[in-house]
């Protein structure tokens, strides 16, 4: 690989820089992405097409020189393969037609096969590592077990999660029913993406934070770590001479307002922690950076201000992390997707301060070391 | 006063129960408040009618043996009394004629007169002190200056404070500005609040946990300790035999989604600290509860389930607090807001059982220690 700076993050090896990428980087705010889009007739359809997904993965690589490319997707395939229907309203975000709200429905449920109910999904990471030709990795994802409950019982977005919190206080039961069969589905659907050729795998919790401390764990937390358990993690490498090694594909999990939870989520198996822009990244080097890498944190929105602001607020990230010391790691992102309203320019200052910012941390550091 | 337990408890003061009140506990899961406020007309007409102001804060204490009333009213009655026009749209939650984005904007800020502007406000402080007759105290609150500053710019709720956030990193002078005459507004308006009866003041700071860390306690916690810092926290009470004495009023800051900075908010000067139910109360009372109350914490969608759920999760935030040593304070309460979807005999369910078993674990904790 060209530029595997992004993995030896993960895995707490050192590096020449930070490496970095976005959430979202392949989005509406790019006009490339809209171009594609409108191509595609449909935000589902360009999901569905692995031609169009692996365009739209590769643009913002175009524009930056990122250290990782992701999987372009939505975290809504997998229950859209159990059958729930998912669909779009303009300006609304995601539908399901079918609702997981009692006995019979979770009953139904099972985890889909995904090299059949999800093989544009694989096809796309095929034809993404063919199109990267190893310049640099590509990551894979899924939503987490809660998070995607969270979906199948409301039926979309929710302000207040009445329904899903209902069934988990009501009939914890038929919760832990339903995120067992989830489990399953992404567990499979993350091991199909590592055999399709993921190189790293994160899970994206983005409503576990609206469970309270406890049932966090229980319902969100538990999951992931049974997900973590059932991945292999492995993937072989083909070296220059022809030779084949097994590498660690890593894995990232990112709980969307998990703060207060650092330490239970950084013993849950994964080797990465995402962190949203409410935490302190020293305090939270300081409690788990020992035992897993961290990624993030800027607040999406820094980007709506003006480059000399972005670069201020990502030396800030930087600084707070400090230079990388042996076994700790640190993969610059932001703490949430990247918004449809940031102007271009905005990433492009990002991407030059932190891998110059990065660089000079490093050289004065090892400066400090010597002297 | 017949039952000062809240006002107690909140002064860590000794309790034969723990205090119990609801968020938003006068609202629309209650059919007497929607047939009032069909009388008013609309939500801002309810707010501006002291009369019906008064009416809808006694209906929930008119059902449930609660330890305090509040105040019904609304955050935003500030930003209406600076001029910015509030208004509501059917099912699309508070919005302003006009927003302040820009320097000529924030330069014509001033904060209001309260005994003109928000005479109301104070007039219905009034009627509801004269009616309450003792029963339990009133709470008076504002928003904080941070929160008001949300919907000021936003111009109504928002998904990604796009528009106030690019003001803060794009214009963090400006944001200084606006925060520092909100704060001024929201100190007048809250000592205007004590002066009309108000036995205790909270800060709603619905939106701090959407900033930072460093920036949540620059540009929220800064200004309600500044707010804190210009309370005239000291009312008159009369005793039964005619003499008066000074009584403190405690004040309540409630950040959501501010758990991770809770030792910063225990040092504004509050005297009791909410918190949502993300927090670990027994954590949090590690953590900060030598120094302040602790008000909170169960997630408003257990009401959602039935009586014996409620019982049980009740119990359990009960049970992480523990007794209340001397120098300890606990007053319950939900997260955040109850839901309009609440069925009232949840609430029955929890006054119950809060009160009954709390009087039980200060009875076992008193053999425990006779023992």
């Amino acid at each position: 690989m060209q530029n595997d700076t992004f993995l030896r993050a993960l895995l707490r090896e050192p590096t020449d820089h930070t490496p970095l990428w976005l959430m979202r980087q392949a989005g509406r705010y790019l006009p490339e992405y809209n171009a594609t889009r409108r191509r595609a007739g449909s935000f589902l359809a360009l999901c569905k097409t692995p031609e169009l997904a692996c365009e739209v993965t590769l643009q913002p690589l175009a524009r930056w020189p990122l250290d990782a490319a992701i999987l372009f997707s939505d975290i809504l395939t997998v229950p859209d393969a159990m059958g729930l229907g998912l669909y779009f309203v303009e300006g609304e975000g995601p539908k399901f037609r079918d609702t997981v709200r009692d006995e019979a429905a979770v009953a139904r449920l099972a985890a889909p096969d995904p090299e059949v109910e999800l093989r544009y999904v694989m096809d796309a990471v095929r034809t993404i590592r063919g199109a990267l030709d190893g310049r640099v990795p590509l990551i894979g994802f899924s939503g987490s077990p809660w998070t995607l409950a969270c979906y199948m019982v409301e039926g979309g977005g929710s302000d207040d999660f009445r329904q899903v919190k209902k069934m988990l206080y009501a009939r914890p039961d038929l919760m832990h029913r339903m995120l067992s069969v989830t489990a399953d589905a992404v567990r499979d659907y993350l091991n199909a993406q590592i055999r399709a050729g993921a190189q790293a795998v994160m899970i994206f919790d983005t409503w576990g934070g609206v469970l309270p401390d406890g049932h966090y764990q229980r319902f969100s937390l538990a999951y992931m770590r049974r997900v973590l358990e059932g991945l292999s993690l492995e993937r072989e490498e083909r070296g220059p001479d022809g030779s084949v090694r097994r590498v660690r594909v890593p894995s990232i999990v990112f709980t969307k307002g998990g703060g207060l939870w650092l330490e239970d989520i950084a013993a849950s198996g994964c080797d990465a922690v995402g962190l949203d822009w409410t935490v302190n990244l020293g305090q939270a080097r300081a409690r788990v950076g020992a035992r897993v890498a961290l990624q993030g944190n800027l607040d999406p929105m820094v980007l709506m201000a003006e480059p000399a602001q972005v670069q201020a607020e990502a030396v800030q990230v930087l600084e707070r992390f400090g230079v990388p010391q042996p076994g700790y790691g640190h993969v610059f992102n932001l703490g949430h997707g990247i918004s449809q309203f940031t102007p271009p320019e905005s990433v492009t200052a990002l991407v030059e301060t932190v891998h110059a910012y990065s660089r000079e941390q490093r050289r004065r550091g090892a400066a400090a070391v010597s002297r």
